[in-house]
């Protein structure tokens, strides 16, 4: 059974997106051939996933370069890019990617007219190459982290860090479609997450998909899961890792790795080398983004809560360095207060 | 604004209940005067709480009581009762209370047919005064475990074990009903609870109403927000208490008494002294209920997971005596090695 593939380019070079909102009832497909409809695509999460933001916002900047004739000048192509770049980088402010893959877009557009070059061409085959490299970045990470899993044992993980949230098998799940694929048998445990439901509607959805072993639970059965003795180890995806190894990621990450380190279950971090954010020190660095009340005190419109229900509601938590046992990347496997040595070169913005 | 009461006799001493599955959209009560209404009731969570299923439960019995003539035999009136009193206890396999509660009742119902007493009159004065008793223990509590508590300060909860849960102002949320009418201004972090969000339906509903400040967060928020430092206790309600202090109670108490201990945050448990069972050695002898996977797989019948999905579902978990910093009962407060010192003659089965 085949992982699905969250994105892909129309024959246009327009996008075209599963709007992940409508899952696990729905499996539908949008056309966006504007950048205001690739960010609000991100905002509203119909697009989400670190890796896949940053591959969405790229694809996105590519509708801002055929807004002008050939004939039009170089700077004022040029500005059109740079609005983009502000707007899409303006939809989400916890993932690091996302300014990643912008920076690269906006200085490959910088280099394309200052050169004379096709600038829609140029950022088609970037955004193509950024695409190209998730998807490697995800093989790799599948490779390593699976050489950490015991044959046929059960994983826990948290929120949506598979298919869905990247260009390929995942960063967390691609370990596990890696052994899937050399026909173990892992067995997949798999928080709801709310308040989105991100594990139940979007991790649940793919691996049962890809036909892999998995069982819901909700949040607050976590540890209780845990002490059963039977989970291998923990691996979850991460939006931003501090320069000390501290690791933004959904919020209940946090909790979940106490649960771990108090049943002595190794806690991985499974992410790309471009999460990594040299520039921010430690987690308490971080931003972390707060969304609306209502995703906690209703439900598809219905409320679930008394009328004005103060809610604190932020997206994402932070797991410090020491309750990691190991950073999972595309360029290597790092204990946590290591992940600064990463060869960062080749993904650093250019 | 007064604190909402879940429960009630009727003039003729049937049930008057609140439908606590209806909440926070409708405050919908429901009279109920048969066994299988009752039991009905408690199966389905409409009545909910450990303390509060006992007494719903004694209440119950009495609906057994009038369904014979006076010249009938008090062999066969005794049996009606035996019968009541199998089928409520058949409800829910894990707390304690409703055994308790049943256990007085059929011991009072042979005590009224040995003495030619009128079996329906004997039978509501125990079941009132079940009632009586747990208000009492409830304002003991509040008592108790206000003096633990600094002046205008947060505590953090879990589910519910507030005035919906007893016959009075709560377990849990008995000390801060206590600081609340002192003048003083608590404020409670809420919850959520999935599945059935006791906290933000009923809890937040309970708080909102007595007009108490409270901030609903998801269950996965809980280890950030207790990082945040400003919550200077949890205090959480029982479903059993073990003879060494373990303590089962609603599914998500563990992590967050993982999460309080990593915080350095004192973590109480406060429960009525019949929630102590002195036949259960350790939290392992404790039954935990599984209930039905739709609970974390759809919302109020639309699928939020894949069709067919696997699901585990514990109602509860046990938090190991270690974690508890003490246990608030009507009877004092102990250190968890010690609660079976509790002087339990008065609510033991008589």
């Amino acid at each position: 059974m085949p992982i699905p593939s969250p994105i892909a380019w129309t024959e246009t070079h327009a996008l075209r997106i599963l709007d992940q909102t409508l899952l696990p009832c729905e499996e539908t497909y949008l056309k966006l051939d504007s950048v205001d409809a690739v960010a609000e695509a991100i905002k509203t999460l119909r697009v989400r996933g670190a890796p896949l933001i940053g591959i969405a916002a790229a694809m996105g900047v590519v509708q801002a370069a055929g807004k002008r004739g050939s004939g039009e000048a170089g700077k004022a192509r040029l500005e059109d890019i740079e609005g983009a770049c502000k707007l899409l980088g303006s939809t989400r402010p916890t993932a690091v990617n996302l300014h990643w893959a912008l920076d690269r877009m906006l200085r490959r557009a910088q280099r394309a007219c200052a050169a004379g070059e096709d600038l829609r061409t140029a950022l088609i085959a970037e955004a193509s190459a950024i695409w190209d490299e998730d998807r490697a970045m995800c093989d790799r990470i599948g490779e390593l982290g699976a050489s950490l899993i015991p044959a046929d044992s059960t994983v826990c993980t948290v929120c949506n860090a598979g298919a869905l949230a990247t260009g390929g098998i995942g960063t967390a799940l691609a370990p596990v479609y890696t052994l899937h694929r050399r026909g173990q048998a892992p067995h997949v445990v798999v928080p709801e997450t709310r308040p989105l439901l991100q594990g139940s509607r979007l991790t649940a959805w793919e691996l049962t998909q890809a036909g892999v072993d998995c069982t819901l639970i909700g949040d607050g059965m976590i540890a209780s899961r845990l002490r059963l003795g039977d989970v291998a180890c923990v691996i979850v995806g991460a939006d931003r890792i501090a320069a000390n190894g501290d690791t933004a990621n959904k919020i209940g990450t946090y909790g979940l790795a106490l649960a771990a380190r108090a049943h002595g279950i190794p806690f991985y971090v499974a992410a790309p080398s471009s999460t990594l954010d040299p520039a921010t020190p430690n987690g308490a660095a971080i931003p972390i983004e707060q969304r609306h009340a209502t995703e906690v005190s209703s439900w598809q419109g219905t409320p679930t809560a008394p009328p004005g229900m103060k809610v604190w509601n932020p997206a994402f938590d932070m797991t410090p360095a020491e309750l990691i046992t190991a950073i999972i990347t595309d360029k290597g496997i790092f204990p946590p207060g290591e992940v600064s040595r990463l060869p960062l070169t080749a993904h650093r913005p250019r």
